[in-house]
């Protein structure tokens, strides 16, 4: 910790312009408590009688009362960013990950995508079917699936289109514009493969088609491969039922894959031995490369990784000690190294992941830094356990050219400058 | 998988009977429904042109908008167990552990103690002092405290007064009366070892007292050892600023220590050479022991579990396949084996514990179990990285006579009755 043994005295002039900011009064009254404090710490160090002179200061009534159901502070501001359209029930809002901890999102801020608003379900009412090709097919409540062996697992789940911003040379202001349309949560469920082993899946089975009670029915097609493997459905995020815009009671998760493949509101699942080419597999969520034809099935969400702090939108107070700190992932497995530049991409170094790393999940990376108050710029590359090493912008678009709106997963960069404003460099 | 592999075919009756308990209407559209589903799979197994007849049914109509901040289901119901008394600002309310999932208690299901309250706190006005035997005595702000190097973990808080009702040979009805002043979260802080190198430690000090902002100024002692060890100042829980009820700003966590040390609204960390015997260490927080003596500073929680399905208060649908899950948690270290007993602890059978196992955090443990639909009394038995087992009431009683309020970690039974309902045993 020596890298930081200067910081705290450092952070004393900025507090203090703070408190010289305050009234006279307010100022005068805090010098008081300080010495106060103090006076108490030297006799009461010899001493063991208890309570302090100092403890007879600041609040002095009860608070609130215990509740069934707690909110947060109301001096927390932190929200979905909403857009203005005509349509809010077609949408998606984003998640401030700037102004989130950890690797948890919290439930209330997981980011939204409806392609016709949230539906409101009664769980007793709602039946998942599982059919087609299948020896059995099954009709199940949401109690039928909770009385299945359950597993719980991190995830994040991302919006192919999240990042679109960045496919432009101007890029997006801050991180949630750019890159808030993921978010990360225990999900607890039942894994898809034990179902599909109970329905019986026939030989010539290949493919499911995954629909959701949604009004547009979204549906996509899953190969059997991937549904075998690690998807689940799920019914609770963070240790509480999933929100309705996460697809209260039932949704499919299938981990790593473009958000929209992970069907919420989901009803129904169907056997099949093809694809079945949905809308949203055909018409959207596929990459139009620079010879005019399409990737389609571009399932996998690439390593990607972006600083959270300092991010665009924030103020340094002035040069010193910091941590900088962010936030990686892969579709593909789990983050091995994340990598921070502080002079533009020139030199690298390798910043500190936080344990436990989760395969396919928000993996939080800091790394101490001390700002001498001159124009920088900083960024973040993060290399997954397939050895995939996130690309600048420029590698990308050379690789895919610029009229993709999906899977965008480049490099940001943030200008400092040495007002300690940060922008989108 | 093989174990329930006739689970969904015994579903199957209790699914009909649900239906025929619906309106004949209903009953038939079922049906229809059902039969349309699969002449759809069988024509379109042969096809790829999309859509089904079977996608028109059900909503047609646009959900929900996108939001800013969202909230649960209107249909969930889960809350906290709040006390009718004259003070309920005097009090605790219970988490509702029976209807969580995984290992994240959610923020808004959270227990609560308060001695006097919760206080309403202005971030930008909290200021932590840390002073005593120190070298430089430190007055830090939330933004201070938010700059230097942070961290996140998974840990329990459980109150040293849960599970007191089990100490009577009668034993609480259900697992949120039983058990639920605890849960865990995922916290994101400062060390608190890191602000004491900070401040500089005299050679003389050997301990802290940790003191909040509630109007009853909550204190507690706590020894550097453990200080230095783990513990750490959080300012976040799964990913958004701590809860009120929780501390808001600023709370000490003493992981694995009993609750009540967790000092909650931090204002003041004070380095002595001893002890201050507060009040919430000597006239509460002590364990009478059977020779009329009583332990002070007992700190840690030990291993504990239980099972929350089947649990009091629940009814089975009748034999057949479930899975019996629960908790488990050791404020020494890791749960390393959860045993199950379906047999009233004649014979043990050793739980799947779900992975990754975190150190003095819920570990959340799972076991298929065929219920042959007799009367049964079933429990579970965790053990700790220490070597530590859980013990019966009879142990612990023996051990511990009867007059302690605090520390109860007994195994508790459910008694399953021939008709499903399950009761304390």
């Amino acid at each position: 910790m020596n890298t930081f043994g200067t910081l705290l005295s450092k952070q004393m002039p900025s507090r203090f312009v703070t408190i010289s900011l305050m009234s006279e009064q307010a100022h005068r009254r805090r010098f008081l408590q300080l010495s106060a404090l103090l006076t108490a710490a030297t006799s009461c160090s010899t001493n063991n009688t208890g309570r302090d002179p100092a403890e007879d200061d600041g609040p002095g009534q009860l608070g609130k009362a215990v509740s069934a159901y707690g909110d947060r502070s109301p001096f927390e501001k932190a929200k979905r960013l909403t857009p203005d359209v005509k349509n809010p029930q077609v949408a998606s809002s984003r998640t401030p990950l700037a102004d989130i901890y950890g690797i948890i999102t919290p439930n209330s801020l997981h980011f939204e995508r409806h392609h016709s608003g949230v539906p409101s379900i009664d769980p007793a009412q709602h039946r998942l079917m599982i059919h087609g090709m299948v020896d059995r097919p099954l009709m199940l409540t949401v109690a039928d699936i909770k009385r299945l062996p359950s597993t719980s697992r991190v995830h994040f789940v991302e919006c192919s289109g999240n990042s679109g911003s960045e496919w432009s040379a101007k890029g997006a202001p801050d991180v949630m514009r750019a890159h808030g349309l993921a978010s990360c949560c225990e999900w607890t469920g039942v894994s898809l493969k034990l179902l599909l082993e109970e329905a019986g899946l026939k030989r010539e089975a290949k493919w499911l088609v995954a629909e959701g009670a949604d009004a547009c029915k979204m549906s996509r097609s899953v190969p059997l491969t991937k549904a075998l493997d690690d998807a689940m459905i799920v019914y609770a995020q963070n240790g509480e039922a999933i929100r309705p815009e996460q697809g209260y009671p039932l949704r499919l998760l299938v981990p790593g894959w473009e958000g929209n493949i992970n069907v919420k509101w989901l009803r129904r699942i169907k056997v099949t031995d093809t694809a079945y080419y949905t809308k949203d597999e055909t018409s959207k969520y596929t990459e139009l490369m620079p010879d005019g034809k399409s990737w389609l099935f571009t399932w996998p969400m690439d390593a990607k990784s972006f600083v959270t702090y300092p991010s665009g939108g924030q103020k340094l107070a002035g040069a010193g000690q910091y941590e900088i700190t962010g936030l990686a992932w892969s579709g593909r497995g789990k983050i091995t190294k994340v990598e921070v530049s502080v002079d533009g991409g020139k030199t690298w170094q390798t910043a500190n992941l936080q344990e436990p790393v989760f395969s396919k999940a928000f993996t939080r990376f800091r790394l101490p830094w001390k700002w001498d108050g001159t124009d920088v710029t900083i960024t973040s590359r993060a290399t997954d356990e397939t050895g995939y090493v996130q690309p600048s912008r420029d590698e990308l678009v050379a690789s895919r050219g610029k009229n993709s709106n999906y899977h965008n997963n480049a490099t940001k960069p943030w200008k400092i400058a040495a007002d300690g404003s940060v922008t989108n460099a």
